[in-house]
């Protein structure tokens, strides 16, 4: 039961598409994610997903429209839609989300991390 | 699955202590609310309980100890902890918790909020 600050925790990593874990509560994951480039087309089948941006903008691509994320925006991509991230400069992003979500859905490939870090 | 702007949502209203619901997702709900004052004690028995300080800065009672947030610190509450928030000046707070969450959990009284708009 500690406080955590989300800038310190931010400033921990560098990298991109890598979730990591800052909060567990009710079965669900408080993650912090650094998004830069096109990330692949997935999709969750059980798992709605917010995302909150903290600093930076992006594009969240749809099959059917693109939505313009910026700072303090918010999202929420229900379970079953195809989604795409797309970042043209780096984008630091706040995730709520089931502990159960995989980052590339049902995509797999290269990008996906099985395990991810709590900071 | 519009996005949603935070600043604005929190533009849309200024009484204390009513939290409202601007997302909900995988039957949990995102919520802002402002504090000022003093709340009451209470506990929630089911549900783990984030706060994350968007704007200002508020204590945490706890029946052992204060933790202070300021912006952009966040804390779990985890359930069954009993605590209380006090706030000198307003704060602005996003809340992630289930949606079965009351805002006194077991306490009630006049501060309880058995319905809330949504935003």
């Amino acid at each position: 039961m500690e406080k955590l600050n989300i800038s310190e925790k931010l400033s921990l990593f560098s990298d991109h598409w890598n979730p990591r874990i800052v909060a567990t509560l009710n079965g669900q994951h408080v993650k912090l994610v650094k998004f830069k480039g096109e990330f692949v087309w997935h999709r969750h089948d059980h798992e709605d997903e917010l995302f909150y941006v903290l600093d930076g903008a992006f594009n969240m691509h749809f099959r059917d429209r693109i939505v313009h994320l910026d700072k303090g925006d918010m999202l929420v991509v229900p379970r079953g839609i195809e989604h795409r991230p797309v970042a043209e400069q780096e984008v630091s992003v706040m995730l709520f989300e089931p502990a159960t979500t995989l980052n590339t859905g049902d995509a797999g490939g290269p990008l996906t991390k099985e395990t991810l870090d709590t900071i």
